[in-house]
């Protein structure tokens, strides 16, 4: 037994290893076939670079603003003129009348998270997940004390389904995640499905009086096709703290660059707001990076190439389906869904004699699908297909 | 009683109050007598800007580097090359040889520190901080479940006293923290204390069979004065982790840039890298922002103004001792220690009669003293020394 490291941590140190041989198993297929010979669609990293308005905005804002200004300490919560002009181009969006006051700038959507779980949990208190959901979610809870609750998939459209949700509710229930458009499934949660998960929300707050929060994780708000409108939560639950982050919509994954939206019309507004300043603070993130901060703020109408995306969409989707697969269609994100033949360990371990990586449905919560992540090159996704052909072949579709 | 957030963050929000009231009162003197008549002592923000060679390092990334790269995801741990640059400029100066096997590059030092606590802590496992000392120290060893254990004061040089430690050491002592040079005191801990309070530890770990960690929190390391040299503590204890930032050496406290050393010499070094690198993932923090990672490794051998830095610890110390004060002399950071002849409560609240801010010592476990900040212009020192003369009046000195 170490005695070195948190009983906690000595387990994610075991599990971790997983991730790991994914990512060195794409390393090791790479120098035996050449990196152009594997097909990896194990990470969900954005393929098609920052708009070059991005760079544009770093070079302008260490031009025309004070050193000392630019890289220095501002509000826990972010610089006032980042955050109101984030309250209104969501403004102009939603009909909705932020403002700067209801923003705090985070070291990304999994940093606001990490505040909103910390400003909501004491220990024990329960966090509710349908599944399949970002695994991730978990360790973010347990950092607070909470308690993971997973609602398991219901139909096969992956939309939540409120009456297990209802069930899943209990005295302990402090919050619940929503990530729409969904990862891994790519669905976009109907408008339907939220007012129904609502009503029940509401019914449950009723019955224990005491509020119960959607957390809604919206990396992926601006990965949607075909002019598909992904629901704002907040106008439909009054409860709802938004986390964003511009990691997918400007392909800035390295900088750690999010906001918390909290509205004012949640239970506690001034106390809720608070604590998740300050927790920006006490858990070290202090705030968010300061020179992107005011980059981003120049970039807020910019988006990545969703049209690429698009393309590979349908690419990755009519290719799987024409084999014989059963995809759910993606109708945001960057990733499809798609169910197995056999074992999804199996499918994913059989798929990397053809140099295809996918990442099992067991790694969030779902087994018998895989996620195939299409942020990658068009030639890539061509590629796999006639690897994919003889999985199918292989497997007897 | 509030059911909407965490008693810990409700009980955190209305101590957060008496920050906030320091930074009203601020802004509140200011409108009334004008910025330049408020001699704001009380916040540790660098005064002089970041080096020119921050912002050409920036340019230079943005125009050499691909944008996905400069932008995108990479380990948890960091860029390799940034972290084995920052090995390498320690080795230069320490006679070590670390490689980026031993860095983690952080949200600045809050951020390392975070991570090296999860690390470490189970619940109810206990820090050791020397008072007075920094209280965030106590959010960060909460967030983790860890007690706070305080080591008051003891000599009036403010080195700790390892015969204090030797009392405090529990079998649940996981972790010391030690900071040097300190914020408050300006005290740079001597080889001769470090190697007392390593003997203590080595002591307390045959003992107690099992590690006893330092983690040495460093962000004033390139601030000291005359010369003087900062132990490098893994030379004198080898369960060591070095937590540092840039925050203060290049002034880009809102960029939120460090790192931890971990030195391969630590007991299970293995487990405790991966777990700190696992650490930073599952916190929010994911990895240090990248293009200001890329940007530091530009400029390992800058440093912000020391020289006016210096003028101003003189100029103030020199001012405050002629008037009867009893101080102690900076060795390095931009603070200056001083008794108070009152309560330091009182001290604080009576110096805002001449317009002067500085923080009790109350607010780092040791009360009897006042913190003075002395990252300010030069003007400010000047400008406040006549009303430093009428509260030495008052107070019969």
């Amino acid at each position: 037994m170490c005695s070195t490291i948190s009983k906690r941590m000595l387990g994610l140190t075991q599990k971790n290893s997983a991730v790991r041989e994914m990512f060195e198993e794409g390393n090791r297929l790479a120098k035996l076939y050449g990196r152009e010979n594997v097909y990896d669609f194990s990470i969900g990293n954005p393929y098609f670079p920052a708009p070059e308005r991005v760079s544009s905005a770093i070079h302008e804002v260490l031009e025309n603003e004070a050193v000392n200004y630019v890289h220095g300490y501002m509000p826990n919560a972010g610089f006032p003129d980042v955050r109101q002009a984030v309250a209104e181009s969501l403004n102009k969006r939603f009909e909705t009348s932020y403002s700067s006051a209801n923003v705090i700038m985070t070291v990304g959507a999994a940093g606001g998270l990490n505040c909103a779980l910390q400003t909501l949990l004491d220990p024990d208190d329960e966090v509710i997940c349908f599944a399949p959901f970002f695994l991730e979610y978990g360790n973010y809870i347990a950092n607070h004390g909470g308690r993971l609750v997973i609602v398991p998939a219901g139909a096969s459209d992956f939309q939540p389904d409120a009456e297990a949700l209802r069930k899943a509710i209990s005295p302990k229930t402090k919050a619940l995640i929503i990530n729409s458009p969904n990862n891994p499934t790519g669905v976009i949660y109907s408008e339907e499905t939220i007012k129904k998960l609502a009503a029940v929300l509401e019914e449950k707050q009723r019955e224990y009086s005491h509020p119960i929060f959607i957390i809604s994780d919206e990396p992926y708000r601006e990965l949607s096709y075909d002019g598909a409108v992904v629901p704002w939560l907040p106008s439909f639950y009054r409860n709802t703290i938004v986390g964003y982050s511009w990691s997918k919509s400007l392909s800035l994954p390295g900088e750690r660059i999010g906001y918390l939206l909290i509205p004012s019309e949640v239970e506690d507004f001034e106390l809720v707001f608070s604590a998740a300043s300050i927790s920006n603070r006490i858990l070290g993130f202090v705030n968010a990076p300061s020179l992107i901060q005011l980059a981003v703020a120049k970039c807020l109408d910019e988006r990545t190439d969703i049209a690429s995306y698009d393309t590979n969409r349908k690419l990755l989707y009519n290719g799987l389906t024409a084999l014989g697969f059963d995809c759910v269609y993606p109708q945001g994100t960057f990733y499809l869904w798609m169910k197995t033949p056999c074992d999804d360990k199996e499918f994913a371990q059989l798929a990397k004699k053809y140099n295809i990586l996918v990442v099992p449905g067991a790694s969030f919560a779902c087994p018998g699908y895989v996620r195939i992540a299409y942020c990658v090159g068009s030639d890539t996704i061509r590629g796999s297909l006639p690897g994919f052909e003889k999985l199918a072949k292989e497997l007897g579709l």
